[in-house]
């Protein structure tokens, strides 16, 4: 289940130091390689809510030099460990371009654009995607499993999404316009996109109520798409559901006994349920 | 699993070239025919989103002449394609009153309709629908099996569905009714339908807050309707599932008797269940 | 599966034109009952669609007569009716006082009221239980299966969603107290129960925005109570599709083969699938 | 399945009274215990009730001394049950210590401490946590398993409910930054956190509408949040329906290895699938 990421430790081997920095970075089956990985994710969060406060006016009035400086103290750190990642992988450049390794680029540089160009609000929103270093968390032995298995049901069942979407939009898209002609501008359907946006907002079961229909028809058919929207929730929960069993059901028999032919074991078994050989 | 359709192949063949239109038009499994479903499909969506815009007043002062000369290529395409899908079916009236047939020529229609005739907006509105074309999308081989799959599930639920909204229709009202006792106009409560919209919205949760209970005793039976639209979302999505789970486990198990033909066997099963012959 | 209501016919025979009556009129298994109960439905969502024209004030004041005479129609109608039922059950006190018994006297009441006592509204909402007569189409043969599948599903998950509603009654309750601390009166959090409420809003995801926090912690809690209320939703959604696929289950397992004793054989299967003997 | 807490009822036997009073207050499976602790669920609801009645200022104004009077009748009484249960007990100090027995002394102090201390909204909403004992109604008997079973399946999938809820935290701190940059501090997205509060409410699907994207950008962005929202809700749905159809599958076989003694084994095992020995 628990596959180790081997990526970077095919070919002939690094020098020895470099070998246990990657070690300690980038794996985590090794008590270091967990510690560093959980505080990895502690300075991340922090340094994320250290951001998000930076774009709250009063905090920043009241704490901004504080948070410049640990801004700073982040970005060092983040810094150095960009630096170790690059040095410890046997190919830094594809590192460097995958998509965990871009993040991490752009964790460090905000701050050092910031000495130079003075788009405060982007650089803010920059900065805070670095949260998306936070799923490194799934590399942890724990969760590696957990999250391959959630993907595997997601990747399996993509194309029924993929026709509950159409299905969906198609819906919005009809409503929406009928809904425009129903209600009109004068009632908040100022154009089809916007009476889409309504019918989406309703479907969903959001209902945010800053566009409601006004008249007895639109509300009839408003109720319909509320209705719709209530049951049709059902599809992609329902194919979620079933896809998830069946990763399940074949996670147990990945293994048939030698003895009997019979598969359908446990993971934690032994012993084969159906004619007592060893597995 | 994939059906290909053959509706419109059957009998006298018909003349090679318009065989060749008809292959490349309606069916999906050669490269031409999958080449122009996707060029298609870009059209529709293209020319739904160029329909949309043109309602959008702003966009419309500016780009009006633009999108005007966009929609009439558009139409002349869908024109082109419509007379082709007519000369290469063997049933040209059959096809014509097909609920798609009928979506191609309303896809047509409407900017013809606008030179003499001049509800801008509902001829919008009707432009529209061409979106329903997008469906043919499912035609495509990667979809055909899923949608179909879907839809079976859906079939076979359909009467657990309806019982399950006879229930929500008077839940409803019987709920809706007891409200406008209890709020009364003065509250917006105006009268038992709109009372009965003020239900369906607070049970599929999807909330607006146009109309919202004001006295105790209306936010009390108010939290009630809450609570049991959270716990009875659980019945269309339990039917669902289930009926999804068994949908799956026949498309398992699709080997026909070679006695009677009749396929839906288990994948366990030695013997056909209807005829009793060995399979 | 589907059982017979053979609740009124033990016993000594009825006269023979009583019993044919009460066939008619209880059963759904003849054509003439099947008719009758299509045109009983009819009738009851009629009366119901008038009755609540009948609250909204534009179509009193223009429609006002007509809707009295069809009021009276359908008064009459269901007392004829009423009357025919008492009259073809062997118990008539024992069906006059079942549920459906009840609902069928109130569909009568109110128009005589009406005739003594002016309390118009009252009186209307009264009249609208006549809804609750639409159960009676759960009797037709199609949905009787349906229907008493899935209560007996609810029925075995009954004490679950009871573990479950306490949880979210705890819940809400201490969350809901927090928030009144927190938030206060010049927030809308005007006393404990206000803010229960707003906490129902929240986790059941209704989300009306009548009552919203304004202060930062405030909103933390909020964020909180919905995501536990977008999460704990797949709680009840799993205990009753977990139950539903165990009836499913039952349903497949009743009858076991004579000749082996394995069961698991589907409702239309007439010869065992493990031995091939007739079931 | 009910496994019977015998916690405080090893070691060396208590004086025959105190087995008694302890056989009463804390177990429910003599009809003394189950009248003992349905009195006491009874007495919880109702001072409950009593402390939010308090807490509504007309309804203090009017009954103010009655929920004075009543609010001491349950203090004591739930004195006298804290004291009893004191007493009865093997190990005070544990019970004392442990989550229940601290909600039981939270149950009283208010009372007392509002003597002395006048903060008079804290002491209300600290009386209200008493509803945390309710939980006591899961020793009942015949919700012990049931709370047994939904509590084991949470368990189980707790690691995957984290891999979704990571997910979810990352997807709203991305959103929400994106808003605030698109929608800025005129549209009410004044603020990093304040986006992200916002897109909580709109993927959780609650809606308030309190703050509403106002520019064409934001809304196409929010559509987007609000149909993964819409779709996502699958993914806990489907986890919990899995995790709960195993904790049912592994509950129906709860035979033990007479060799090994692990349990765990399938229906249809034959076998013990950690030692190998026939079951």
């Amino acid at each position: 289940m628990v596959k180790k990421i081997k990526k970077y430790s095919q070919g002939e081997p690094l020098a020895p130091w470099r070998e246990k920095i990657h070690e300690v970075i980038f794996e985590a089956d090794t008590p270091y390689g967990r510690l560093f990985d959980a505080l990895l994710i502690a300075a991340i969060t922090l340094s994320v809510i250290a951001v998000m406060l930076d774009s709250v006016e009063s905090v920043k009035a009241q704490y901004g030099g504080i948070l410049d400086v640990l801004e700073w103290g982040f970005t060092l750190l983040f810094l150095v460990e960009y630096i170790l990642r690059l040095i410890s992988v046997r190919k830094p450049l594809m590192y460097a371009t995958s998509f965990l390794g871009v993040v991490d680029l752009i964790s460090i540089l905000p701050s050092f654009i910031g000495l130079i160009y003075a788009g405060a609000e982007t650089l803010l929103v920059i900065r805070v995607l670095r949260v998306l270093r936070v799923f490194r968390v799934f590399k942890l032995a724990e969760y590696l499993g957990e999250a391959d298995y959630l993907m595997r049901a997601l990747r399996s069942s993509r194309r029924k999404i993929s026709v509950f979407l159409y299905t969906v939009f198609i819906f919005v898209v009809v409503f929406g316009s009928i809904m425009y002609l129903v209600e009109g501008e004068e009632n908040g359907f100022t154009s089809i996109p916007k009476a889409v946006y309504w019918a989406i907002i309703t479907l969903t079961t959001v209902g945010y109520g800053d566009i409601v229909p006004q008249t007895h028809i639109g509300q009839m058919i408003a109720s319909t798409v509320m209705i719709m929207g209530y049951a049709i929730i059902a599809v992609p929960t329902g194919i979620y559901s079933t896809e998830l069993a069946k990763v399940y059901k074949q996670s147990v028999t990945n293994h048939a006994c030698l003895s009997c032919g019979e598969d359908g074991h446990d993971q934690d078994a032994n012993f084969c349920k159906y004619c007592g050989e060893q597995l």
